[in-house]
């Protein structure tokens, strides 16, 4: 008779082992590691686990992780009535986030049109995102989606339902990446970053 | 103003950072995915550790996982009465075990001798070997110790505590693994090899 870890045990590697990047080897070495290390603290990953899980929600108005009705960003008074950056998903926000170079509001679509997996325009928050417009009434609509075959179907989607309210409608350029040489771009890269030229006195 | 995750979200990726192989970034990808994922149930991982942290504790014979006072090894009768291995984590014991050629029963010191750590005979559950050896009388008692300086040093030790109690004494062997071919082997564990050489008739 072969023996194993007792049930508790396995039952908790079992469950690492869905988190992402957590091979079955890792879930086991954590699991051993939670319960055998004395620095492991089992109970406060636990903790940590229940609260952001019933403290976190999505923010009512953009998406964003919030533990109120309004996210962080929503609350800035200075931030309405300006620019409105939509996005697929609320893990997309800080990154733009970070740049530094944004002072308007997000909102998050949930995910993009994959016709295939019956995500349609009614799965996404598309329907809020156009109430939003009519009462926020921003002075730019800023599509900031994928570069990838479905990114750019929700953008036409998007670019094609938002242009007759009059809003001006623009999206993030495409093209080289920082750091990028020529040699490395694929195909599609360059001939968006060719047809994104501008002229050099614009900047 | 730089916005950032709401205090629940980064006290959870802060939380997860500690798990062993998990750096800022996964931990960060983790939290996300577990608070964002309709497939995540953050619940239930929850609710695996707090039950693992309660339900597991050290066998109170060999050290190995137990949910109750003995553990699963330890309650077979047919493996009493045989050789005891002893080793230096309740870890080790299930590779062992998963060789299937081992039907005796375990010890888990706890750890091995680290004078800088400040980890002495007293500090591992040595005591409680020898309290063993007597009662239970073992028909030999095999040292399965790490290869390395501290398990040698501490294997020395016990050769010196447990050779007057006249129970036969050995120790596993040390060679070359397998799968090691002679090229990729270093000079102590060809060493070992060597001295370790044994009859070929006796195979």
């Amino acid at each position: 008779m072969a023996f194993d870890y007792p049930a508790p045990f396995l039952q908790l590697a079992r469950e690492l082992r869905r988190l992402p990047g957590i091979g079955p080897r890792s879930a086991e070495r954590i699991a051993l590691w939670l319960l055998s290390n004395k620095d492991a603290r089992p109970g406060q990953l636990s903790a940590a686990l229940s609260t952001a899980e019933t403290a976190i929600r999505p923010c009512s108005r953009c998406g964003f992780f919030a533990t109120d009705d309004l996210c962080e960003i929503c609350l800035q008074p200075a931030r309405g009535g300006r620019e409105i950056c939509v996005v697929e998903l609320a893990t997309d926000i800080l990154p733009l986030e970070k740049t530094g170079s944004f002072r308007g509001l997000y909102h998050a679509l949930g995910g993009r049109l994959a016709p295939l997996d019956h995500i349609g325009p009614a799965q996404l928050r598309i329907e809020s995102l156009q109430k939003r417009l009519l009462t926020e009434n921003p002075v730019e609509i800023i599509l900031a989606l994928s570069a990838d075959v479905e990114g750019e179907a929700t953008t036409n989607y998007l670019v094609e339902i938002l242009e007759p309210l009059g809003i001006p409608l623009t999206r993030i350029a495409h093209g080289l990446p920082a750091g990028g040489g020529l040699e490395h771009a694929d195909q599609i890269t360059l001939l968006r970053a060719l047809s994104g030229r501008r002229p050099v006195a614009e900047r």
